[in-house]
C-alpha cells in the first residue's frame, strides 16, 4: 500500500505542495460519506468512521480518536502513515504536526470541496506565522484512485403533503421572513439534511440517511437546486418548479456563488459550507456567518411528522419485539452470534410497510464488545452468543414515516450480580428524564442528571452526551437539541428544549473487558400546564418495546420508578400486541408484566 | 416631600442639567448601604433596599421591582417622584424614559461615584445617537440634604493566622502572580469584600456586612490601601505595613488613578468599578476589564475558614435550635408577633462567643406573610403569631469564625394537608441537591433541578435561585458559585463548583395569600473519588437545626430520602445537644427521631 503514498508524494512533488491533506468528509460535511469520497480509506486503508490523514515529504500521519486504535494500528500496517492517536499524551494536532515540518512559505495542498470552512481557517490561524499558501482545487487522490467508484446518483423523491406535513413553498416563505429580518438575500445551504427538509426531497446517496447530493440557495424570489440531472426525473423536476424550485447541475454551485454579485448579503455557516464554496464568494459581498434557521425549524416537528414518526416507532417496536421474542426464545437452542442476530432484527424491520433502510450499523455487542460504545461485529470475528451474558442492541430503522433509535440491552441468561446493579441503575437513570417535568427554557444541561445521577451516585459515568435529536425520514442524528452535562460547542446540542424536538435518552455503564449495557428510548418534547410559573414541559415516549425485566433489582426502584415501568409496559402491550403472533403475544404479555 | 425635587430641580438649572440620577449604591457597588449613602430614599422616601430615581425637568420617576411595588406606592407619595414598576407592561426603561425626555445635546448630571461604569456605559449606549453629555462630579443631594449623616467610619480589625487561615501577604503574593500572567502592573479592587479578604481586615461600616470603607491597588511591589485614617489605629496601621501595604487618605483614589502612568497596564471590573474611578484613568492606560482573581480565590474557602466556618455554624444552630424549642413551647401560651419571635432569636445568636452582628435582617414571616420572599416585618403590622399555620425563619449571624445563614420552615399547630404536600416537596429538594454526588466540572445549572424537580412535578416554581455563596466572615451573598437553572450573567453564579465552596440550599414554595415555605441548610463542596471516570464531587452539609418533621408526609419520601434526613437529625442531636439544657436536649431528641 506504501505504492499510494509515495504516488500522492509524486503528485506533490508536480504541484510544488508540501503537505497534503486528506479528511473523512463529502461535499456536505455529511455524517456518513458515499463510497466516492472513501478517499482516506483508500489511502491509508484505514476503514473507521473518523480520520484524516496528512502526509509531508518525509512524514505522514493518520489521525483517529480512541474508538478506532486497535482498528486503525492494525489497517495502516504497511500504509506509509503512522497511526496519530488523537487525545493520547505526546501526539500532536494536526496543526502542530504542520507546524514543525512545513517549510516557511511552504504550500499545502488540499480538495477544497471535502475541507468545511472552520477547519482551514483553524489551520491558516495555527500557520500564520509561516506565511504558509493553501491550494485547494487539486484532487490529487482522484488521479491515483483508478478504480473509484461513481459518485452516488440515486433518483430523488419528494414527501407527499401527508408525509412532511408542511408544503415546502411554506418552508421556504418561512425562512425568506428570517432572510428579511437579517437584511439577507441569498442563503446557502449545503447540508443535505437541511435540503432535504427545506424541498421535501429524499434521495439515497448517503448511507443510512435518505438524502441526494445537492446544494441549495435560497434567494428572494426563487429557490437554486444544484443537484446531479440524472438523479432527478421529469417529475419530480416539474413537481419542484411547481414550487419555485429551479434545478441546476451539481457541481455549478461554485460557478454560482462566484458571480454573486457585490449588493448581497450572503447568510451562510462556516462549520458546513465547504471552502472550495467559501474562497469563491466575490469581495463585496457581505457575509452573515452562522447557524441556518432551517436548523432549529427541522428540529421542531409538526404535527403530521410526530404523528407519522409515532407510527415508525410502532412498526420499529413491533420489528425490534419479535427479534427479541426469537432471541430469547432461542439461545442456546440454535447458534447464533452479533451478526445473525443483528441480520434476523434487520430482516424483520425490512417487512414492516414503508420501510427504507437502517438508519445506521446495528450495533450488537455482546459482554465485552458491548463495552464499546461504538462497536461493529465483523465477519470472523463476531461474538458467538450463549444462553448467560448481555447482548446490547442498538438500533434503528427510516421508514416513509419517520426515523428510529432504540436499544435494549437482553439477558441471555444468567448475568452477575453487579451487572444487574449496573442494569438497574441504567433503568433508573432512563426512568428519571423520562419523568421530567421542567419549565419552558430548560436546556438538556439542565436535564443531564436525571439520567446520569443514579450513574453518578455510584461513582460510574459514561463519557458521551445522554441523547441527540433525531430527523425525521431523515439522520439518527440531528442538532440542535441533546443532553449533555457540558455545553460543547462544537455539538450543537443544548438548545431550548422546545415543544416537537425528539431526543434519544439513552443512559449507559461500559466496564473494559467487561460488558456494556444501554437502555434507549426516544422521547418528544411536549408543552404542559401553563400556570403563574411559566409554562411546564414534559416528554411523551414514543419508542415502545419490552424493557428486559430480568436483569432487574426491583428493590433498588423507587415505588414511583416502578410505577413508571409498569405504566410503560401496559403502553408497549397495548401498542404493539396487534403486531404480534399467539406465541409472541403470550411471551410479550410475561415480559410486561408488573413488577 | 415635593420640596426636595424643587430644590433638586433649581441646582439642576444651575448646573445647566436636563436630568440627574439616584441610584441606590455606595462607592463600592456594595449589597448594603451605610446611611449616608441613602440619598434615594432621601429625596423620594422610598427606604426599599432597590431603586432608582431620576428627575428631569418636569418628569420624576422611581424605578424599582416587584416586591416593592405596593411599599414604594405609599411611601412616594406626595414626593413628585411617579412609581414605575419594573418589568410591568409599559413601563419604560430608565434609558427609553431618558431617551424620550432629553433633548438633543442634552446634559445629564449624576454623582459618578455611585454609578458603576456598566450603567453608565448602557446609558451612553443607550442615548448615542442624542449626542448627551453626562457631568459626573456633582452630588447635588448632598447640598440638599442638610442634616445628611456623616460618612461611616468605624474602627478596622485585622484577622489572626488562625482566623483568616493565610496571611494577606500570600494571598498578595497569589494576586501578583496572576497579574504577572496578564502583563498586569496595577490592578483596581473598588469591591469592599475583596479587599476584606486579601488582606485579612475588617470593619463595620456596612450593614450586615463586617467590612471598612475603603480602595485598593495592588502594585508590582506594594498594596495602596486607600481608607479613613480614623477608622485605622496605629497599631492596625503598623500592622499593614509589615504586610506592605501602604495607607492612603480614603478619596486619595481618583486622584491615585489620574496620576497612573501610561505603561500601565490596570486591571479592573467595570461590573465594581465606580465610573468616577473609571473616568479618570489616563489616555495610554492599558485596560483589561474583566472579573478580579480575588473572587474566585476568595469563593474557595481554605482549611481555617471551613473549620471555623463549621463551627460558626455549629453555635449559630444551636441558637436557632434554642429559639425552635422556645417557639415550640411558648407558641399559644404567650403572646408573641414575627418581631417578638425575631428578637427573641437574635438575642440567643448575641449570647454565643464571637459572635458580631446578623448577617442580614431576619425574615421572620407568618403563613401569607412568608409567600413575601424579602419580607420584613415592621413594628406595628407584624403579625401576631397563633398556635396553627407556618412561621418561616430565614436568618443568620456572622462571628468571628464565620458567616451563616439558615432558614427554617416550622408549624405552630395545625396545618393544612395541601401545606405538609408543599413542605414535604420543598424537603425533596432540599435533600436531593444535598445528596448529589457528581462529576468536576460540573455548575450549578447542571444540579439545580435536584432541587427543583420535585416541586416542578407538581407543577410549582419558585422564581429566584435555589441557593447562592457565603463569604467568610462577610456579605451572606458572595459570588461566583451558587445553584440557578438559567445562567443570569449579572447574577454571576454559575461557575464550577470547587473544593472549599460554600453555597445555600434553599427551596421554597411561594403562595400568595397563603402561606411560605422554605428549608435552607448551607453545603461545603467537597472531593469525593476520583476514578476512570473523573473527579467526582459532593456536599458535606454544614448547617445543623432540626427541620421541623410535623408537616411532613412520610410516605412521599423515598427511602433514600428518609434515611438521609434520619442521618442528618442524628448528626443534629449529636452536635448541638451539649449546647443545650436538660429540657431542650429532651425535646431535641424527639424533634431529631428517626421516622
Amino acid at each position: 500500500m506504501c505504492e499510494k503514498l509515495t504516488a500522492l508524494r509524486a503528485l506533490m512533488a508536480r504541484e510544488g505542495m508540501d503537505a497534503y491533506i486528506i479528511p473523512t468528509a463529502d461535499f456536505h460535511e455529511s455524517e456518513y460519506v458515499g463510497e466516492y469520497f472513501k478517499s482516506r480509506a483508500y489511502m491509508t486503508g484505514f476503514t473507521g468512521s473518523a480520520g484524516v490523514a496528512v502526509a509531508t515529504k518525509d512524514a505522514a500521519g493518520m489521525w483517529t480518536d480512541g474508538r478506532y486504535f486497535i482498528q486503525a494500528a492494525a489497517q495502516l500496517a504497511g500504509s506509509g502513515f503512522d497511526l496519530m492517536k488523537m487525545g493520547e499524551p505526546g501526539t500532536p494536532s494536526i496543526e502542530a504536526f504542520l507546524k514543525e515540518k512545513l517549510p516557511k512559505g511552504g504550500k499545502v495542498g488540499c480538495d477544497g470541496r471535502v475541507l468545511y470552512t472552520g477547519m482551514v481557517r483553524k489551520l491558516q490561524k495555527a500557520l500564520e506565522d509561516k506565511d504558509i499558501t493553501f491550494a485547494i482545487d487539486k484532487d490529487l487522490v482522484d488521479e491515483i484512485w483508478t478504480d473509484r467508484p461513481a459518485l452516488s446518483c440515486e433518483p430523488a423523491f419528494r414527501l407527499k403533503l401527508e408525509e412532511s406535513g408542511v408544503s415546502a413553498a411554506e418552508k421556504v416563505a418561512g425562512i425568506r421572513k428570517e432572510m428579511e429580518k437579517e437584511g439577507v438575500t441569498v442563503m446557502l445551504l449545503p447540508g443535505l439534511d437541511d435540503i432535504a427538509w427545506l424541498l421535501n426531497i429524499r434521495g439515497n446517496d448517503i448511507d443510512h440517511n435518505p438524502y441526494l447530493l445537492a446544494f441549495a440557495a435560497v434567494e428572494k424570489e426563487s429557490v437554486k437546486l444544484f443537484a446531479q440531472e440524472k438523479a432527478i426525473s421529469a417529475q419530480i423536476k416539474a413537481s419542484l418548479a411547481e414550487d419555485g424550485v429551479e434545478l441546476m447541475p451539481y457541481g455549478d454551485i461554485y460557478d454560482y456563488i462566484a458571480a454573486l454579485e457585490a449588493e448581497n448579503t450572503v447568510w451562510l455557516d462556516t462549520n458546513k459550507l465547504n471552502y472550495a464554496a467559501y474562497a469563491r464568494i466575490p469581495a463585496g459581498v457581505k457575509v452573515i456567518d452562522k447557524q441556518s434557521p432551517v436548523t432549529l425549524r427541522k428540529a421542531i416537528k409538526n404535527a403530521t411528522e410526530i404523528e407519522n414518526t409515532k407510527r415508525a416507532h410502532i412498526k420499529d417496536g413491533a420489528a425490534y419485539t419479535k427479534f427479541l421474542y426469537w432471541l430469547k426464545s432461542n439461545i442456546g437452542k440454535m447458534p447464533m452470534d452479533e451478526i445473525t442476530a443483528s441480520d434476523y432484527l434487520a430482516e424483520r424491520r425490512a417487512e414492516m410497510e414503508g420501510f427504507l433502510e437502517l438508519s445506521f450499523d446495528t450495533i450488537a455487542g455482546y459482554n465485552a464488545n458491548a463495552a464499546m460504545m461504538h462497536y461493529k461485529a465483523m465477519p470472523g470475528s463476531a461474538a458467538e452468543l450463549k444462553p448467560e451474558g448481555f447482548l446490547l442492541v442498538d438500533s434503528g430503522g427510516t421508514y416513509l414515516d419517520g426515523t428510529t433509535d432504540i436499544t435494549r440491552t437482553i439477558a441471555l441468561g444468567d448475568v452477575p450480580e453487579e451487572w444487574k446493579v449496573h442494569y438497574t441503575a441504567t433503568l433508573r437513570g432512563m426512568i428519571g428524564l423520562s419523568k421530567a417535568n421542567f419549565l419552558y427554557g430548560c436546556r438538556g444541561i439542565n436535564l443531564d442528571i436525571l439520567a446520569r445521577g443514579p450513574l453518578w451516585e455510584m461513582g460510574i459515568d459514561y463519557k458521551c452526551g445522554t441523547g441527540h435529536g433525531v430527523a425525521h425520514i431523515g439522520g439518527v442524528h440531528e442538532p440542535p437539541n441533546g443532553f449533555r452535562w457540558r455545553i460543547v460547542p462544537e455539538r450543537n446540542d443544548s438548545c431550548v428544549l422546545e415543544e416537537g424536538m425528539i431526543t434519544t435518552n439513552e443512559p449507559g455503564v461500559y466496564v473494559e473487558g467487561s460488558h456494556g449495557i444501554r437502555i434507549e428510548n426516544e422521547l418528544l418534547c411536549v408543552k404542559g400546564e401553563e400556570n403563574e410559573y411559566g409554562q411546564f414541559m414534559h416528554f411523551d415516549v414514543i419508542t415502545f418495546a419490552p424493557i428486559d425485566l430480568a436483569p432487574v433489582i426491583p428493590e433498588m426502584l423507587t415505588a414511583a420508578e416502578r410505577k413508571y415501568l409498569n405504566d410503560y409496559h401496559a403502553a408497549v402491550y397495548e401498542k404493539l400486541s396487534p403486531y404480534m403472533n399467539e406465541e409472541e403475544k403470550a411471551w410479550l404479555k410475561q415480559e410486561t408484566r408488573a413488577i
